[in-house]
């Protein structure tokens, strides 16, 4: 009997989850709420395009979300600390943080604890959005091939956008900084005792086109291109890395400090840090035919290709890198800057409920028939990450009436996202890429019917839900128990250690038939407020949507 | 010393008002909310295009606001009952009723006291949309200029719109019918006794551009046109009227019976009916160079220009007709659907609030700068009178991040209807009329005071506040002063019986600088959505907004 752990960082808390090797039991789970800001999130009123996190809350959340997961895998007779074999971690991401020669976040130097700069620039800070444009263009002109893998487009989620814009605004703490690393490569690098930034071992999976990584140039960007970014960017590189690797690596073992404060056996294998969606999709079952969405705050999407296959570069779709997701296959990863932010904007922000709200307004939202409210919206709230890549962008709802409820207006945002949602698909599959079969996770996926109902009859695909409500976690610890040498190879280990939910949710035929028509609209919508077209016709969109409404 | 009655029926209520002649001073008001429907409005839960009024509320509000008005001036020694020398009536409109042949109202008769289609149809009842826009295409195509003077679009608020819908979905109803009138007809109608349709003095107010009246045309429309629409129009033309008249003319005087019940002298003077606005806009002192606008639930404005000089044609301005508010003026209408209406909507049907909400995000929208939200709103919730004339629009916004708030988007509602106001303001101009001042009446504008400063930043014209918080009412009660002899004219009636309050709001030009851009934008969202143009730009719409936003 061996188990390992997977352990979670996700945007407001941490979840470590202790994990049967055998069957992917989950035999204890802890979760830490991050201490710092709003929600873990430290903001400025001036700006909502920030967002950092204080890497103390990382540590201070692993500690003790380890410890009591431990303390709850004990209430079963069989588990032992020293039956642990492997520890796999998971981040959100691109949320590079400035670290010391020593390893040491800034943030965590007593000079820098308050520099909003020196702490870790979490995912989704879009501050850097002019940065973004800056290296897409000049990527666009100099280094193509730079980014045809992550759809044209840099994105101001992404590592060189942050790290740039520190140098710009905080020349102060980017002097500082002697290295930067991902949050999902730190926390790999503190359990595994490194101490110098340069001897971190670097996933793939952040480097991939966050950092603009690849094999087929060397590596990170040339200096020569860095340095039309800023020279600063192109000294920074001596102190990054070389080379980044796949999840059949591992970071290290278990250092004699983390393993005392954890109460882990020494030495124990540390496996390679990838992005939480990544993690998670390999929780989910992802193979090549299969979509996995991670529906949270934002949504996630994942597919594989082998590595064997060619891949064309699908515009507009973030990232196509070898190893991001499984070893041997390349990863494609797309997304939604927000999903259930945008619910919890519209319950909580606008209308001032809170949990009980969103289950009423789901019920009322429920009893509408596809069409009846008249709206259409955008789910543009927090720009639009895929198929546009670009974050100035804002949302849109049209339709409204004097008589518009708020329970119509949730569920117009409900469909928005699930517009956004086949845009994505639509656009994967135009470069032949084959999905038949959609695999979700996440607690909005879990918890509201409602949503993946309404995501079957707009995408036209039958949704499955993940058997674990903490796919992220299980999925760093799949990863750990591979790495650990208790399976051959990925595949085996997931159809031992994942499984779906045995409920799934199939397109019903004549509401697909009410919302293709309405997806021609978000089309025409999405086309015009994006820029795609410059010479929209929309004199019958509200129109449309009254006649939609009638026949409804 | 004399004094008038001016009566004023409006959407949810009437108010009866006593009138000093010599100064306008106000001695009595009585006020009756109409008992029926929802706020004294029918509706029909499955067609909220539907707004209907029983015309038993009308005759039970007349009697008890009078009564309830002479009760509170006779507090004043001076005031008997004998010294009222005149009634002046003004209602919404364009709301007209079937009456049998004694003009009683079918929906006084117990055979058709609940049938929906034999009450009134109140002016904001956009059932007969498809009718309307069937009379559009059949005047453009066979009378031109029948509809020339009202923006080249008959609409669905409009006289024969929503009779011939009668006809067309309850004609049991329209075959009762020995007549229909208009509302600001047969209220007088009852005052003087007449018991024959036929007989009804009809004001040219209602009768202009609503039912197509025409001393051009010789009337009404000629019988051939109305037979395209439907023969039965046809034969109800000889049952209607030959001449409508303007404010110089009477309706008759008191009758016994009504003289009996409201305590009054009979045989004093009836005024001519008008729509509440046309005689509002009397008592807001309206006169070459002035705009009258009367904001609440709906916004109507009035301009007027003498009649020996020419005004053209102005594409979507509702109408322009000789003697409609002033005697020897054309009188020119225009109007936004939903104002007020907005608001409520988003206070109290979306926000769930009440008046104390009102309150608060006024507050807060005040602290807000323009620009500041980010955002963008069209106030078409209730589709777009002037100048688009198409209730088949709906409400749009624009500019959304995770951050707006209830109170960033009811302040974007406001200035909606700003930009809104601006562009009527724009369209008269482009065709020569001059506007130099305006008037504001109504409670939004007494009680709004950001309201009223955005109006005067987006429009750059300053917002005077009308004397009376019942101007119309105090119109009617003009009226009925010259009709009685009382003075030569309405310009020395509304001299001494007129005021404006000393407070008004002036364009604060860094605002009107931002605001000119933001208009920019509106009228690129009016013209795409409102089908001005079929190849819209909307590329930068969504960046010019956060653009704004990080400016302010």
């Amino acid at each position: 009997m061996s188990y390992t752990l997977g352990i979670d960082y996700g945007t407001n808390s941490v979840r470590a989850l202790v994990v049967d090797v055998a069957n992917g039991r989950e035999l204890g789970v802890g979760v830490v709420d991050y201490p710092s800001g709003k929600q873990g999130v430290l903001t400025d009123s001036g700006d909502h395009h920030l967002a950092r996190q204080h890497p103390g809350d990382y540590l201070f959340g692993l500690e003790h979300s380890v410890r009591t997961a431990m303390a709850n895998a004990a209430d079963d007779p069989d588990f032992s600390p020293d039956k642990v074999v492997g520890i796999g971690v998971d981040t959100t991401g691109s949320s590079p943080l400035p670290v010391d020669e020593n390893n040491v976040p800034l943030a965590l130097l007593p000079k820098w604890k308050d520099d909003l700069a020196a702490q870790c620039w979490l995912w989704k800070d879009h501050t850097s959005h002019a940065e973004a444009a800056r290296i897409t263009e000049l990527a666009a002109k100099y280094r193509p091939h730079f980014i045809a893998k992550c759809g044209n487009t840099y994105s101001s989620e992404w590592w060189w956008s942050k790290i740039w814009k520190c140098s710009v605004v905080a020349p102060e703490v980017f002097d500082a900084a002697f290295s930067w690393v991902e949050l999902c490569d730190y926390i790999p690098s503190v359990l595994a005792g490194v101490t110098d930034p340069r001897k971190i071992t670097r996933g793939i999976c952040a480097a991939g086109h966050k950092a603009l990584y690849s094999e087929d140039w060397n590596g990170l960007p040339d200096k020569a291109f860095l340095a039309m970014i800023d020279p600063k960017l192109a000294d920074l590189r001596d102190r990054l890395y070389e080379k980044a690797y796949d999840a059949t690596v591992t970071v290290g073992g278990l250092c004699a400090e983390w393993a005392r404060k954890l109460g882990l056996p020494e030495g124990i294998p540390i496996a390679i840090g990838e992005f939480d969606v990544h993690y998670g999709a390999i929780a989910c079952g992802v193979d090549e035919g299969t979509l996995v969405k991670v529906i949270g705050t934002s949504t996630c999407d994942c597919a594989v290709v082998p590595t064997h296959k060619a891949v064309a570069d699908i515009p507009g779709i973030c990232g196509i890198v070898p190893g991001a997701i499984l070893p041997g296959y390349y990863g494609i990863e797309a997304g939604q800057s927000a999903v259930g932010d945008i619910f919890k904007w519209w319950v909580e922000g606008v209308c001032g409920g809170d949990g009980s709200l969103h289950a009423r307004l789901t019920e009322e939202a429920a009893r509408l028939k596809p069409g009846q409210s008249g709206l259409i919206a955008l789910d543009w709230n927090n720009g639009n990450r895929t198929i546009l890549v670009d974050p100035m962008l804002s949302g849109l709802i049209v339709g409204q009436t004097l008589h518009t409820t708020r329970a119509q207006i949730y569920r117009a945002l409900i469909e928005a996202t699930a517009f956004g949602a086949r845009a994505i698909i639509e656009r994967i599959r135009e470069y032949n890429v084959t999905i038949d079969r959609v695999v979700c996770a996440g607690g909005i996926a879990e918890k509201n019917p409602l949503l993946m109902q309404i995501y079957a009859d707009i995408t036209g695909c039958t949704m499955h839900v993940a058997g674990s409500s903490q796919a992220c976690a299980l999925g760093s610890a799949i990863s750990a128990a591979v790495l650990a040498g208790e399976y051959p190879d990925f595949a085996a280990a997931q159809a031992a250690m994942s499984s779906l939910k045995s409920e799934s949710y199939s397109p019903n035929a004549s509401n697909q038939a009410v919302y293709n028509e309405l997806y021609a609209i978000y089309r025409t919508l999405h086309d015009a407020f994006g820029g795609v077209t410059k010479t929209a016709d929309l004199s019958r969109v509200m129109k449309r949507l009254i006649e939609l409404r009638r026949r409804s």
